[in-house]
């Protein structure tokens, strides 16, 4: 009988539609984000992100990352489509933070290397065949859905880009941070919504399995603590905000959920809703103060990426060590797993980006970023109708 | 063999996503539909009304609401999760009728009591441990996934609200009323179908149980059902509108399929296709007719709520002592039902938003409302590069 | 033991939501591409294609395509509505192509007959009772979700229709092009990527079956390959263009994505992936050549829904023909599949579309073109509040 091979399947299915909903998901927040000037060309990213990044993954990287992994409990297609789901969300973490500044061709590149390399190298180590296994970087780190292996992995390449690529230009004038408002408020609420949905599939579908009463309720239990850590780090933005400003901050309060979201994504599955309401609550303070020490360092990051995915991703996933009801996690083991992962990526991505940039600058000309790189990348306008302010 | 637990649980969790995906819809039609100065504010009360009705649910409303019932044909967190999902749809329906003028803080402390209190008491009473057995209150009413439970609900409240708060400034003048079109009419159709596709797991999963070809079959009746309501209400409002102005209404006809879709909610699992028709198509009309009624005694919803909701609501509900073959079902039970509702949350929600609006009021101040509530309760401005007419 | 009944059920209804999730994705896709002046009208014409389509089906249409076929794997319910899902969609691709200059009350005329009678004509012969059965019109064509029974038929209504209806005002003049760009690109993407989620739905539950270890592979092997050419057809698409102007066209590039859908809709649970990079890769690249040439020979259509639904659906069949492994399916078959099709379509969309326009013009007045359909036909900005540009 092949009764959980069947539902596993039709499970794991459903929760790679859910995550491919989170590139609609990413595109309209990053468009509502920027200037009506740079739309285009951030959603035309998005969009090569998803087709270059899932194409590497299946052609290269899902070997690399699971060589002879056998699966047996469900469709390995339908693992296969699953894994791939993932991957653009690693590398539209560091996309978006380059936004308003990052050409498009060599970001399709690193895309590349990312999707075919990067990637799976860390999946490989974390949740796949383990070719370091040994030696000193072999890890024993809990991380259901990725807090490290995606969000950490996103942010530190985007750390690695921002040092390289700079700051957008006008950003950082004399001293003073120059405040780019959102162009489109209904599209980053839209986006945000999306993402959180999408989480259900992205959390809940890690767990892997549905076919018994235990597996059941492991999936209801992280699906359920995914959304709690949301609101959670939702309501923890929107009340700081508030208490400072008197005034209700979307973009902070949705940025709030999203790290709330991330911060939950490495123990969704053994912990209960205290330590998730604690730990989103947290993620979504570490958002509101993260922001403007980026800023404050002159790293500029116009989505808010880095505060979102790498400080919530480390967060979350030291979260499971401290939180954590099991013998078999540690802090030190949570600990050693973000280091290892960090110094990877970070390195590499460094490397590379580095490289790419020598013969293929990724920063647009000041002009073209005056201009907007829709005209200059895509040359076409997201709103050619309307007639605009700025 | 755990198998009926484990299909009821995807089947729920799958049904509990599907109604997740009303937040966006609700948020996007709303934001549509208001004018841009209002946006913002109408987005961020969308935000804070799934954060905190669904937080006050699962830590309070939901023990008010089900008591010790037992779940065992299903994870219990999914049916937790499950439940959670509609609570903020009650009070979506209050707060979109209240829009333009009503300030978010107030509405968020009237959430909490509502999500946490009201709409949990109404469950209780309907679908829960019913702790007014045997008392006058006792019911005995079908309402499958909530006709009076949820949009009345939410409709009463709302009556109350708009009792309390008035009417937009500037909106009835002279006995004229000023006509305010729609600001962005692609989010007001993306949200209406969100809402429609949202609403196949509202009804379907509510039948709560797939694990027999019976039960199978009544989800699929269920439905098929809900979308054959929607399609009849859709038609009959836009002929309606059609014959009498020669124009074709988008707002009037995605209201009528909302109309249907509410009027369906409380009879689609018993109910046939000629039923279906007759209830869906007779709700379009109710919401056309409904929306100038409310504008004639100067009750001002710039959404239609009352009427699609409200109005809906009841007849839907009473529908299904007309049409439903079942003796078990009575005219005077589905009557006595809406009556029973309908007196505890208006009295209930009036008591509480008249207390609340004595130290922190609801309505914003003239200027606010002229300027639009982005600027006074959000600081951010929904399109702030797009030049507007007004 | 109604083990499969339920499963099946359970996919089929699922399927059937992503489906549905084309409604919002062809309506935004629309919406974006139209210009500002059209945009009403174009989302109203979607919604009443849902409206009237989904209700001719369901009444008339179902019984004429399945006749009295017994559905005894999985709910009857859930069939009927997984089909009447599908209908929408053939004649979405064809008003599609006829925006911005045909009036709206013909074209709900059409949709009507087309639910009603002309696609379940087609479904009847290729999927359904076979009334044709042992004529000279017998098919005996593989196509799993619709290439031809689908898409082809929508193209062939959509050129019917142009040649009828002719080119829009002022698109093409003193041998010269009009460019018309896209209105609003991020309402493009969104649309786009929904209809991309809702192939899953469109492809995957057309095998119609999950409840073995066989049919769960097929359906994952159905998804992947879908996803694989969408991402084919985005990218050859996008270096295409690329390589031509140096700019990234992300409305191609989108384009491409679906003409790579398109095509592997007959065969996507047959081939393997080097077929499904193939044929969508190829499928990208005839979007993007076939645009210009409808341009040149005064085919004026909007949204390029000839180019990829009707060249793609064509080019998709006969693939099947060429790459299939299986001795039942000949190229000669698939060949003879779409032209028979084609021919039924055509002349029998062609009679109707020109009867209808004898007594009812399609074609809006050169003065409403000019001011935009949502004046003449709606009366509803779709825009209100933004100042334009042109």
């Amino acid at each position: 009988m092949d009764y959980g091979y069947i539902i596993n399947t039709l499970f794991v299915l459903f929760s790679m539609t859910l995550i491919i909903l989170m590139v609609p998901g990413f595109a309209m927040l990053e468009a509502g984000i920027v200037r009506t000037k740079n739309v285009t060309s951030v959603l035309t990213v998005n969009v090569m992100i998803y087709v270059i990044a899932s194409l590497a993954f299946i052609l290269i990287g899902y070997d690399f990352a699971f060589g002879n992994t056998q699966i047996t409990t469900l469709s390995p297609l339908a693992f296969v489509m699953f894994q791939m789901a993932f991957v653009g969300k690693a590398i539209n973490i560091m996309s978006g933070g380059v936004g308003e500044r990052a050409k498009i061709f060599p970001l399709t590149l690193f895309t590349f290397i990312m999707g075919a390399l990067i990637y799976p190298f860390m999946v490989n180590i974390s949740w796949g065949s383990d070719i370091l296994k040994d030696t000193l970087f072999d890890l024993n780190m809990h991380d259901l859905a990725g807090s490290t292996v995606i969000h950490s992995t996103g942010g530190w390449a985007l750390l690695a880009a921002i040092l390289i690529i700079g700051s957008r230009k006008g950003r950082y004038v004399n001293n003073q941070i120059k405040v780019i408002p959102a162009s489109n408020i209904p599209l980053v609420t839209l986006g945000a919504l999306l993402l959180w949905i999408g989480w259900f599939g992205f959390n809940g579908g890690s767990v892997g399995n549905i076919a018994s009463k235990e597996a059941a309720d492991t999936v209801a239990l992280t699906i359920f603590n995914t959304n709690t850590a949301g609101l959670a780090g939702a309501l923890s933005a929107g009340i700081f905000i508030y208490v400072r400003y008197k005034l209700f901050d979307i973009t902070m309060i949705l940025n709030g959920a999203l790290g709330g979201l991330v911060a939950i994504t490495a123990g969704a599955d053994i912990l209960n809703t205290a330590n998730s309401l604690i730990i989103g609550g947290i993620g979504g303070i570490l958002v509101v103060i993260a922001v403007p020490l980026f800023d404050k360092v002159r790293i500029d990051d116009p989505v808010g990426a880095l505060s979102v995915h790498l400080v919530n991703g480390i967060w979350g996933t030291i979260a499971v060590g401290i939180f954590a009801n099991d013998a078999a996690i540690t802090l030190l083991g949570q600990i050693k797993g973000v280091a290892v992962i960090g110094i990877l990526v970070f390195s590499i991505s460094y490397t590379i980006i580095y490289a790419i940039n020598k013969f293929m600058p990724f920063r647009a000309e000041d002009d073209a970023q005056m201009e907007g790189l829709d005209e200059s990348e895509c040359g076409i306008e997201s709103y050619p109708e309307f007639s605009r302010t700025i």
